[in-house]
């Protein structure tokens, strides 16, 4: 019914890297940086990268500071919170390649700032 | 068939703010803070920020720069090219407000980096 195009990355993950001016917690304090640079590395790593297929994006707070540290991907619309590296492979492995969310490390619908 | 909870936003829009350090040409060079900071405001305004309605967000480099300034509204996957202020209006009213997509200045698909 739409006119637009269809989604130029097939996934489009974007996560939370804010660090709170003020000292409050953010999910710069809990490895974000890390945990993006490893999933763009990873989906590097597995040709997985680019249009048509995934991109790994940088984003300012993404206000559910409150399950942090985060991550979404669209256009799913889904968000996980993840807490090592290990974390971040399983979802490379199991969603980003083959489709399959990771259903525990899902962000509790109900937790938001 | 996904059991990932409905989208936590409405709609999430996500700003290239990103800016080359070698000088190349660059969303943020083409005023994208301004109208990230403008999008954010009138969202704000018409009351339609938060869990549930719109997110207006910073990211890094979407990797189009030659379609640049883009922004890009999720879960639609609906990109646009936008040139002013009044671009950035109309994206609000039109589509944040009434979703209704703004023909006129969506990223033609062909463009990427």
């Amino acid at each position: 019914m739409s006119t637009s195009p269809p989604s130029y990355y097939q996934r489009h993950v974007f996560f939370c890297l804010n660090e709170r001016a003020s000292g409050e917690d953010c999910c710069a304090q809990h490895g974000a940086q890390k945990a993006f640079d490893r999933c763009k590395a990873k989906v590097k790593a597995a040709g997985l990268a680019g249009p048509g297929q995934v991109r790994v994006n940088k984003a300012g707070c993404l206000d559910r500071c409150a399950a942090g540290p985060v991550a979404v991907v669209y256009p799913e619309a889904v968000w996980y919170s993840y807490v090592d590296e290990d974390d971040i492979d399983e979802i490379v492995e199991s969603h980003l390649k083959h489709g399959k969310v990771v259903e525990r490390l899902l962000t509790p619908p109900h937790l938001g700032r």
